[in-house]
């Protein structure tokens, strides 16, 4: 089986984006604001926003089952208040369910939180539970900026995030740190903020001691790591220079990297540098970079291509790329194939 | 000959720092506010803290020239106001000058600039000026984000840093595009906050038509231009989706990357990717990497042995890395080896 684990809702029927739109303007009028109730998408537009889409390309490459949540870009966390966040991750969240429940061979869900900047990331706890609990998702997604490009939270390893810590450890779910939207001009959206945050994460679970704190804590850093593997060698030795242990020991129990790397040469460090049990295939499709390369006359983010051209990789790392790392790190997910005899 | 187009004056004496100390305590006490002529560092300090340091490694590794500049975390231009900035700059500004002339075979120098957040760039004209003029310097450091990591400057594609890049072309010199210190506490400097800087800096010229403006233009991303080169395909992908020519047409007269990677794996992923014109030998030593690494039992920022060791780059191809492209993109520097028959 192949597990994409970096998938997200981008194609949702338009209504989606009008009804947020809605709530948007409904910030400034409160008459306008729409209730969730507002938003009808019947189960035959889900089928066909998936279908010819995610679930089309899925089959052709040939990948099994996609971890899917919201439209990062979309989360837009410094949009409003808690509230306007709440309601939106609600929206945002329960259509992944549906798609789960539509597909169920095929999905599986991941939550998005009700981020707010400057808020209590603990007012995240009851979406949390919820998407845990009711919807069967394994997994969420953290962001870390939730200004959207101005980094006025503490960092990732500050106290102020361990009510979501403790929730995670307790439902024993991993977290992928992404960033949503950038409304600072100095960070295009998809080539800088994102890469940003996933080096900056690094970093900050690098200075810290936070899996002393959390040993079980689980980290996916998308995007291949930002920059982190191709300057492997950068991050070993500045945690020699902070007298902290080898990067294997300190942070390689609790920190994945997806594939979402859209050349060869990039998978090609990637798994040079990165021990197999950390690298998780994903594609992150449909997503940022959609066009096909024409050096190879094929997708950008087709990832499973580069891996099956890897000859790094043996056919044993391959499975535990294609699966079993993903097993390990979401074992909500593993669990639930397992009782489908999956 | 081997350049090595990024070295600061990390190793300056004691009394440096003590002045700038000084300096800071001076913004809020203006009686204690030092004069520049209270900094006395003889001409013998200067020699031993270059020769028992660079000039030491530069021997035992076998390069020849380094170009030399300001301390990058030290330049702090989120410190005061544009008075500080320019007595602070004037002040280490000198010292590389002095260095550059007490030992001509081996440094040349490259201007720190006296910017200020929120301060237009074209304030530091007179400093670039007399750097060029009087100092032989041959390049500057442009730091995108004075504000350190808060992120309040334009981009750099727009017209506000125009006046700085209209005396670059004027005297062609090119800007390596380097921050300082982060002041915000989700960075940490070099291990986060330059790496970002080096993808955000290349993201903002991707998106813009800065170089149709200035075709002489030319930037070095420094620290093998952060995520950029790991994430190649990616940086392709999105100028396709962004109607852009090929990255090689787009960007590649204009930005070059440095070879501060501090592993092999890196090293070979840049020298795969980026075509060879666009690789420039640095090492940054003795910067924010001083071990050695455990598993090659060398220095981290010993970046030669991973270019001697590269089997992507022909002997050909090495030359150009270490000498040939610095002399095209710092021609004054080609223009003042060449008075010297080097």
């Amino acid at each position: 089986m192949i597990i994409d684990c970096h998938g997200h809702y981008t194609t949702a029927p338009k209504a989606l984006e009008d009804w947020r739109n809605r709530q948007i303007a409904g910030i400034k009028d409160p008459a306008a604001m729409p209730k969730a109730s507002d938003l009808r998408i019947s189960d035959d537009e889900l089928r066909e926003s998936i279908e010819s889409n995610q679930l089309k390309l899925m089959r052709q490459r040939g990948s099994d089952l996609t971890i899917f949540s919201p439209r990062a870009s979309f989360m837009a966390h410094h949009i409003g208040d808690f509230n306007v966040s709440s309601a939106w991750a609600a929206v945002c969240n329960e259509l992944c369910y549906r798609v789960a429940r539509l597909f169920p061979d095929n999905f599986v869900g991941a939550a998005m939180l009700p981020q707010s900047p400057g808020v209590d990331p603990k007012t995240c706890i009851p979406e949390l539970e919820k998407c845990v609990r009711q919807y069967g998702f394994v997994g969420i997604n953290l962001n870390p900026d939730p200004s959207g490009g101005h980094w006025q939270e503490p960092p990732l390893s500050d106290r102020h995030w361990y009510p979501i810590y403790e929730k995670m450890v307790e439902h024993d779910i991993p977290a992928m740190i992404h960033v949503s939207t950038s409304c600072n001009p100095c960070f295009h959206t998809t080539g800088a903020h994102y890469l940003n945050a996933d080096t900056t994460a690094f970093m900050q679970c690098l200075t810290s001691d936070l899996f002393k704190d959390f040993p079980r804590l689980r980290f996916i850093i998308p995007h291949g790591g930002g920059a982190v593997p191709y300057h492997w060698g950068r991050f070993r030795g500045l945690a020699q220079e902070l007298k902290k242990p080898l990067l294997k020991d300190h942070l390689l129990h609790n920190v994945f990297f997806d594939t979402c790397v859209y050349h060869q040469p990039g998978i090609d460090l990637l798994t040079r540098v990165i021990p197999v049990d950390n690298i998780l295939f994903a594609s992150e499709m449909i997503g940022a970079v959609r066009g096909i390369d024409p050096e190879t006359g094929n997708y950008y983010d087709d990832t499973k291509r580069y891996i099956e051209a890897s000859t790094i990789l043996s056919a044993a790392d391959k499975r535990k790329v294609y699966e079993d790392n993903a097993r390990e790190v979401f074992p909500r997910l593993d669990a639930a194939l397992k009782a489908k005899d999956r």
